[in-house]
């Protein structure tokens, strides 16, 4: 609602650390706060290397413009080894995205131009319309890069957050809201992640408590193979 | 398995900042990242505030020992305001803790002594006994400090990482495991924690995906009087 999409920001963090020649190994686990908007313009990411073990490595980043700490993140790189392996969870049974008509961006924002997103369930509050309230917070929708490209973790990334607020579509409505930290938890490896190409991922989101101004939302993002490659958390502020 | 239990390292990462005078608000949300075992001794922690807006604050915290930094978090601190509220799940039915047994600790690990547990499922796996593998990675339990006293940030801190590895549940038996990082978001302000006085909360946790070596796992803590205080996300390092 104040800058850029949340999801560019985390995956530009993610990607900080990638260009960093330290860093070592595959990307783990990432959370990002959201400290002041970015404004559009030049930015600096510092990356800090905190510890490199043998099978993990931690990492500090700051995003700053004009010497003001806008975004930091933690991040945490490794490698992943063979071992026992499950999947607790299924993808939700929705019919293929070719099926499905791409969404209309709800109102003039940029980086919906950058995905093709199609709702199964849960889409956006029509502005136009007056509000409906929804008793669920779940949205699912198929949703690819535009114009499509390989899959990445810096991609995947960026789609961890694609799930508009929670809050507006439980209140048919938009409302002031914003991301203040979300947490990306990488469950696929490079192989798994390659074996998506530049299919459309199936992602499900849903929050669990709206108090005192702030509400948490959980997010699930699957391969149309059905395979779990990431999940992700946010605390989002909002105002209603 | 390497070091203290990584809820008290958690809480005592949100006390720090607690304890700081520039602090701002109560807490809104942590993530802690595990980066190397803390040792019996002294430590020290930094705590940066990277920002303070008019209604939240950012914060970077460090802890040390002999220079080299053991454990990195994040921590926003902020004001919470009355508006739109709801809560979307409701606890677990299970019967009240004086009906349940406590848990005697399986083996010879301190803090479990710090906590009274009340497993109503998914109990920890007996060491002795032959590995008996589950299908759910569900536990849920009623949990207070030992010795009582009223609930605060930091105590809910501790409890939200009160859940052992969901590996161990899965196989039915130890494995080497270890967080790499958690992430509390707060739910509850100071007067629904202060209605909890001394009583025992309902906790709850389960994975997703087993894979490469790294899991996940969500927990939510409940009030008896079924108020939803905090939700919590992990990442834990597994091997087996």
């Amino acid at each position: 609602m104040v800058g850029p999409f949340g999801g560019v920001t985390a995956a530009t963090m993610l990607q900080a650390v990638e260009l960093n020649p330290q860093r070592h190994g595959r990307p783990i686990a990432l959370t990002v706060n959201y400290v002041a908007p970015i404004a559009d313009g030049d930015f600096e990411i510092k990356t800090r290397a905190v510890k490199t073990n043998r099978s993990n490595q931690h990492w500090i980043v700051e995003l700053s413009q004009a010497g003001e700490v806008k975004t930091t993140a933690t991040a945490i790189f490794g490698l992943r080894r063979d071992g026992w392996s499950d999947t607790e969870i299924e993808q939700p049974q929705v019919c293929a995205p070719e099926d499905v008509e791409p969404s209309a961006p709800p109102f003039g924002v940029a980086w919906f131009d950058n995905f093709d997103m199609r709702f199964v369930d849960g889409a956006m509050p029509d502005a136009a319309n007056d509000p409906v309230e929804s008793a669920s917070s779940t949205s699912t929708l198929w949703v690819r890069n535009n114009p499509p490209r390989p899959l990445d973790f810096v991609a995947l990334t960026a789609v961890s957050d694609i799930f508009y607020p929670r809050i507006f579509l439980r209140r048919g409505q938009f409302v002031p809201a914003g991301t203040v930290s979300i947490s990306v938890y990488f469950h696929a490896d490079d192989e798994q992640l390659a074996a998506q190409g530049d299919d459309f991922l199936l992602g499900t989101a849903r929050a669990h408590r709206y108090s005192g101004g702030y509400f948490d939302q959980s997010a699930r993002l699957f391969g149309r193979d059905g395979t779990l490659l990431a999940t992700s958390h946010q605390f989002v502020y909002f105002k209603a």
